[in-house]
């Protein structure tokens, strides 16, 4: 989702982008028209990230999925299997399906040690985060799990060893104290703009230990010696992104967009802590404020799933969509990021409660 | 550049596509509401390209470059370096800068062997293609050459040996018979819609024999299984791209566009051949149609760059841009894609001989 009147004003500037005469697709990514678009979204992610000035921040394309390989190739690689080396380690902490997939592709490359693991109760917590060992060339957690609807509350203390993050699903929701990261991460496109772009905050000392094989496109030195403008970069996507980041700052930044989703996310949560017909299965202390799971009471796997599917099937009706938990573990799921206005959260706290009213009096 | 036709359609449908009630900037890549749109995208570019039933079409991220990597891990990489291996070749034709990157690119994986090269004439014609060798795991050329402004006009014949080309400037600009390739590339940004996606035509029989270590991004055979949506694809350039394939298809498709364009091109390579004040560097029998390269006749240097940045000043008057030469040789260039309407390159003719006119005369 993003915010309407971001889509108004890329619609007013499709054919004159900024009086260039031109559409920002059809801008070189190195005229003198696009430069000051993807400088422009850099300021304003540094202003309303707080991000550091040891940091590069890095527009890179493949999404999340390419920084899971990204990632061991470049903090690991060197001293990893492919190098003849093994002699390293990088610690995972697996919080469900996105943090195990970044598993499964650091295996290629480096030796994954799993620090901790909620898979014991279906990643419905964040488990407490055992300091790095000596071998350890990174420490992973993945910040926010839209899947399960966990997230991190607390940064792990890591020491020396930098904490990477994959901060997809949460980048720009509240605040974050970049200077504990090593490295983060974000695919576009839940809070900052379409798909097709990610965003790679790395801290200066991190950059350049990438082995000789790695491809080109995935150096993390290569984005930084040429601003992101190694080859051409999804130009359109980083002009949404400045003018998301813009729609951001202007309605007050970090601290009004935290509160807004503490005080949607409350509502919602509220809701289901007072339901007799769902519950949501994630702990208290774990709770993310982007994504929400639910799930029926009901313990009959086929009772449930008339229910599901009627839930969801009244809830289209009311023009309520994408509830369906992820096609990989099932349940209800509302995904309520930024652009996601109070209201619908009220829409939908409002029909879950007759949903409930009607059901149990049936 | 691109259709104003389809600039104008995407802003018209930049709040609600198809009736869906969104922008396709918000759609779920697993959508009901997105999947008939890279389903139409495929099916259109299969129309408009003849391409075999026995090619896959695969949209991915990281344009050509990405694909300067992967063509080499894929074909040959399970035979190559990092795999112990070393017994393969690949052969390449080295016609210019973005043949040299491939060549660059696929020496970390594979024992590159330059087959025929035209860097003795500053990369101004095709050289002959020799036969491969034994030894090949596959055969590559790139098939438009933007920054000398050359083009093969005719297929190498490389019998079983797989031809293997980049057309990221030439894709759709007149008909190519896919079945003497084994894989052909492009990034979308020239020809097809904005940057960020790239086009992969893949012969059945190529896919999946990439090395265990292959990140996923990177893995041809998981875009086959996953019918490209493994990650989140770039959706908002997927469905630009079909929009500009519903363009090519109602002027009349490939057949009609080739005429197009040799007309175009006609035009300023008569122009230049006429001209006492500049010529084309690029022998006649391989001049391309889509970017027209030229230099002034001046020999002395100090001269020659006088005229040059008064032709682009005087040439920017008149709203003629984008005519320097790459950063990386200099001189002048025309691109004259897809999208370029014939009264552009008029304008430039003009423009070329009223400024040879003023010049001779002074």
């Amino acid at each position: 989702m993003l915010p309407k009147e971001v889509l108004e004003r890329a619609a007013s500037e499709m054919l004159d982008a900024n009086g260039a005469g031109q559409s920002v697709m059809e801008m070189s990514h190195r005229s003198a028209d696009f430069l000051p678009i993807i400088e422009k979204t850099e300021r304003l992610l540094r202003e309303i990230l707080a991000i550091p000035d040891n940091y590069r921040v890095l527009f890179l394309q493949g999404g999340a999925m390419l920084q899971f390989a990204m990632v061991p190739i470049n903090l690991a690689g060197a001293a990893g299997k492919l190098s003849g080396g093994g002699r390293k380690t990088a610690a995972y902490v697996d919080t469900g399906v996105w943090a195990s997939k970044a598993i499964d592709e650091a295996k290629k490359y480096v030796n994954v040690r799993v620090a901790a693991s909620s898979k014991d109760k279906n990643y419905s917590y964040i488990p407490a985060a055992p300091a790095p060992e000596t071998d350890d060339a990174y420490y992973y957690i993945c910040y926010n799990n839209t899947i399960f609807g966990t997230t991190w509350k607390n940064i792990p203390e890591t020491g020396k060893t930098p904490l990477v993050s994959d901060i997809s699903s949460c980048i720009a929701s509240e605040a974050l104290d970049i200077s504990r990261f090593g490295l983060l991460f974000a695919g576009a496109q839940k809070n900052l703009g379409p798909a097709g772009c990610a965003v790679v905050i790395i801290r200066d000392d991190l950059v350049g230990a990438a082995p000789e094989w790695t491809p080109s496109m995935l150096r993390y030195d290569i984005y930084v010696k040429e601003k992101s403008l190694f080859n051409t970069p999804p130009c359109y996507c980083i002009y949404i992104m400045g003018l998301v980041l813009e729609w951001l700052r202007d309605l007050g930044g970090l601290t009004v967009m935290a509160e807004r989703n503490r005080s949607k996310a409350a509502l919602l949560y509220d809701c289901l802590d007072a339901s007799r017909l769902f519950h949501s299965p994630v702990e208290k202390s774990c709770r993310s404020l982007m994504n929400v799971t639910f799930v029926f009471n009901e313990v009959d796997g086929e009772k449930r799933a008339a229910l599901e599917k009627r839930f969801l099937s009244e809830a289209a009706a009311e023009g309520l969509v994408n509830l369906a938990g992820h096609r990989l573990v099932g349940g209800l799921r509302a995904s309520i990021y930024n652009a996601m206005p109070r209201e619908g959260v009220e829409a939908l706290v409002s029909f879950i409660e007759r949903f409930e009213k009607n059901t149990l009096r049936a």
